[in-house]
C-alpha cells in the first residue's frame, strides 16, 4: 500500500522509526501513536497527491507542523499518514506597504519574524513556543500579546486550504475587512486540520513599537495581583501584555534560569507607547495604579535586554519546571472565564491543587482570563492530575467560560465540547461530514 | 394564510399598508418589494413561532432591524414574511466587571452605548447609521474606529441563533478566548439572517479612552492625503480614527452644517491615549509628521464639542448630500484592498466618475483600505451611477481587494462572489443548504 504512496511522491515518504517516533505524540498529550508512515510535503502538489493516496487506500491523514500542540491534536488515530508540513516554510511575500504576509504553514513564526527584520513590522501572535503558523491556525493559537493584538482569527487575513477531496479553496481575502459572504476563513482557524490542510496563509503584520515599557510588579497574594490587573484592563492605558505569575512560577524561574526576582505573585506588564514623554507619563499612571492596588513592589525592565529576559523567563517556564521534575510528566491546563471570573477560578485552582495533594505553579493571561496551571506529577500520578484538570474545566465552565482558551481541543477536551455548546456541537459535526465525508482528516479531533 | 399567523402570535402581526411600505426597501438599494405581512417579535418564542408558521406555509422570512442596510439585504424576495425585531430591544445584562453587555438584536448602537453611561465602558463598533445591533452583526458591520477595535467579529462574544427548524443554538462564550472547536459564531456573523435569526448577542465592551485626540488635517491632493494616512500607520501612534474626505465632501459639509471647514482633501484622525502628557507628546508627533507629509493645515478639535461637530459631520456627510441633491437617488460604494492600493482605487475612482459624467464625493476609512464613493443622480442618471459602482469593484478585484468592506452583499454584490471566493463560492451554497434547506431565511441574499 506504501508503494504506490512512494511512487507518488518519490523522496517524501518515511517509514524510519525515528520518523515514525517523532510524529506519533506532541508536547503535551501523554499517549502516543506511530504513523503509519511520514509524507514531508514541499508543496500544494505534493499535499494533494497525498490526500489522492489516502482516499484510494482509506488512510487517515493527520498534518503535523512544529509539533507543539499540547492535547493531542496531531496524534495518529490508529494507523494514518502523517502529513508533515514543516519543509513548506518559505516567505513567499512580504508586502510592507500593505502590512502584509504570505507564507507556507510550515514556517515558524520565529521564523517569520526574523525574516520581517528591517521591515519596521512583526507579526505579533506569541504562542511561547515557536509553533509553525499553520498549527497556530490550526488551533487558533494565541498568547501573551493578544490583549493588544488578537489571536490567530484577526491576524489571519486569507488561507489556501485543500480539502480531503483534493479540492483548493482560497478563503478570505488579503484585505483589512470585508463583508462579502460567509466567513470560512475563521471555520478553518481552530479547526485542528480536520475540515482541510491549510497550504498557505496571508498574515495581517503590525508596526514595531517606537516605545517599549515593560514592569514586574509583585503582590502579597495571587487574588491581589488579579484585581490589579482588573485596575490596569480599565484605565485605557496601551497595554500590550499583562500576566500573571504564581509564586512557584517566580521560584523556578529563578532556580532555573539564575534569576533575583521577588519570589511573590507577580504582574509582568508591558505597554506599547509611541513617544518617550507618552511612555514616561503612562508609565507613571501605572505604577501609581499598581500601588494603589496593593503592589509591594514594582521594578521596571530599563533596556532592551531586561526587557527580552524578563519574557524570555515567561516563556521558559514550561521548561524550567520540565528541569525542576525531572523524568515526571507534565499537565498543562488552560481554561477562560470572563475576567471577572479569573480571582474565584484561581482560588479554586488553588484550592483543588491542594485537596488532591498536587503542586503546581499557576501563571496566566490575566488580561484576556485565560490562565494555565502547570502540574508536574510522576507516571502513577498523572490520573491525579487529570482529576484537576477535570475539575478545573468542570469549574471552568460553570462560571460561563471555555474549556480551552488557546491550546484547542485535541483529544483532550473533546468530552467537554457537549456540555459547552450544547446542540451547537451536532451542528460541528455535520459541517465535519459536509467537508470530510469519508473522515479521512485527523478524524476524531473535535467532532 | 395569514390567519394562522395571526392567531399564532395575537397583536404581533401587521398588513397596514405604512408597516407593508415600511419593511419594503432599505437606505440604499433602489428596490421596492411589499411583504405579505410583518411580525412584530418580542420574544424568542415569538421568533420561533413566526418561523413554525413560515416552515408550514412555505413562506420566506426576511429579518428587519433598524431598516438601515444599503445593498438590499432586508428587501422581501416577493411574498416573504418580514421579521422585525426592532421590539426585542431590551439590554438584557450589563457585566462591567467583564467588559460585557448581552442584548437583544433590534437594540441600536445608541441606546446600548446611552445605557452604559456612568460605567466608563462603550461599544466602539460606529457604522454611522444608528442601526441594530443585529443587524450590525448579520452585515458584519464595521466603521470609523475599527482601526483600533476592530469590526463586529472580534466584538460579538456570542450569539443566540434560531435555525429555520426552530432550533435554537447558542454560539461562542462569552470570554475573551476560546480555541474550542469550529468557530460557528463568526459564520452567522455576516450571513444576512440567511443561516439564522440572532435573537441575543453578547458584546465586548471597552474602557472609555481616557483622553481623546482629534485632528483635522488638509492637504493639496487626495492622494497626498491617502500617503500622509500611511505615514501615521506605521508610527505606532494609538490610532483610534483615520477617516479621508475629499473636497467635494468638505464643501457638502459646510453647506448643510454651516461649518467652514478648508474645501480640501482632509484626514480626520483621533488618538485615544491614557494620560494628558502622552496626548501632548502623541499630538506634537502627529502634526510633525503630518506637515512632513505635506499637511497644509491642521486643526485640533480642542473640545468635547468640537470633537463631537467634527466626527457628526463625517457622519452627517451622506444627509448633507441628500439634503444638496432634493429629488436624487443615491449610490453608496464600499469597495477595500489592501492599503497600499487605496491611492491607485481612489485615482481610479476620480477618472472614472469624471469619464462618466458623474459627480461624487469620497470618503473612507483610510486605515483600513476601505472607502465610500456618495454618487448622486437623478432618476435617468442612475444607471451610469451602477455602471460607476460595477466598474469600481471590479477594480478592486483586480487589486486584491473586496466587493463590500462592511455594507455587506445583500442583492447588490451577490454578482461579484464567483469573481472574489472562486470554488469557496460553491461550498458557501452548501452551507446555506445545510442549515437552511428549504431556502426560507433571506433566499436570494448572499447565496
Amino acid at each position: 500500500m506504501l508503494d504506490a504512496l512512494k511512487a507518488a511522491l518519490p523522496e517524501r515518504v518515511s517509514t524510519a522509526s525515528s520518523d515514525l517516533e517523532a510524529h506519533s505524540h506532541d508536547e503535551g498529550y501523554p499517549a502516543r501513536t506511530l504513523p503509519l508512515a511520514v509524507v514531508y510535503a514541499q508543496s500544494l502538489d505534493e499535499v494533494q497527491k497525498a490526500l489522492a493516496w489516502a482516499r484510494d487506500t482509506g488512510t487517515p491523514v493527520v498534518p503535523f507542523g512544529a509539533g507543539t500542540s499540547l492535547e493531542g491534536q496531531l496524534l495518529p488515530p490508529g494507523p494514518a499518514l502523517s502529513l508533515d508540513l514543516s519543509r513548506m516554510n518559505r516567505v513567499l511575500e512580504v508586502r510592507p506597504e500593505d502590512f502584509m504576509a504570505t507564507v507556507e504553514p510550515g514556517l515558524s513564526r520565529e521564523a517569520l519574524n526574523a525574516s520581517l527584520k528591517g521591515t519596521g513590522l512583526f507579526f505579533p501572535v506569541d504562542p511561547g513556543a515557536n509553533a509553525s503558523l499553520g498549527g497556530m491556525a490550526s488551533t487558533n493559537a494565541s498568547g501573551t500579546t493578544t490583549l493588544r493584538y488578537g489571536g490567530m482569527r484577526p491576524n489571519v487575513l486569507a488561507l489556501q486550504v485543500v480539502l480531503a477531496s483534493g479540492e483548493v479553496l482560497e478563503l478570505g481575502r488579503g484585505v483589512r475587512k470585508t463583508s462579502a459572504g460567509y466567513d470560512l476563513k475563521d471555520l478553518f482557524i481552530g479547526a485542528e486540520g480536520t475540515l482541510g490542510i491549510i497550504t498557505r496563509l496571508t498574515l495581517k503584520l503590525h508596526p514595531l513599537p517606537a516605545q517599549v515599557h515593560t514592569l514586574r510588579v509583585f503582590f502579597e497574594h495571587l487574588e491581589a495581583a488579579a484585581e490589579a490587573a482588573y485596575t490596569l484592563l480599565g484605565s485605557g492605558l496601551p497595554l500590550a501584555r499583562l500576566e500573571l505569575l504564581d509564586e512557584l512560577s517566580l521560584r523556578s524561574i529563578n532556580r532555573y534560569l539564575g534569576r533575583d526576582y521577588p519570589e511573590q505573585p507577580a504582574l509582568f506588564v508591558e505597554f506599547h507607547s509611541s513617544t518617550g514623554e507618552a511612555l514616561e507619563a503612562e508609565s507613571q499612571l501605572a505604577v501609581g495604579l499598581m500601588r494603589e492596588a496593593g503592589a509591594v513592589a514594582v521594578a521596571a525592565a530599563k533596556t532592551q535586554e531586561e526587557r527580552s529576559a524578563q519574557w524570555e523567563a515567561r516563556h521558559q517556564l514550561y521548561w524550567a519546571q520540565v528541569a525542576q521534575h525531572p523524568g515526571c510528566r507534565f499537565m498543562i491546563t488552560d481554561t477562560a472565564v470572563p475576567i471577572s471570573q479569573m480571582p474565584a477560578l484561581v482560588r479554586y485552582a488553588q484550592h483543588l491543587l491542594a485537596e488532591l495533594g498536587l503542586s503546581g505553579s499557576i501563571l496566566g493571561h490575566v488580561g484576556d482570563g485565560n490562565f494555565h496551571t502547570l502540574v508536574a506529577v510522576d507516571e502513577q500520578g498523572y490520573p491525579q492530575a487529570e482529576r484537576y484538570a477535570m475539575g478545573l474545566v468542570e469549574k471552568a465552565l460553570e462560571l460561563g467560560g471555555t474549556s480551552t482558551g488557546e491550546h484547542g481541543v485535541g483529544l483532550r477536551k473533546k468530552k467537554y465540547l457537549a456540555q459547552e455548546h450544547g446542540p451547537a456541537l451536532e451542528w460541528m459535526g455535520r459541517l465535519k461530514q459536509l467537508f470530510d465525508p469519508h473522515g479521512l482528516l485527523n478524524p476524531g479531533k473535535i467532532v
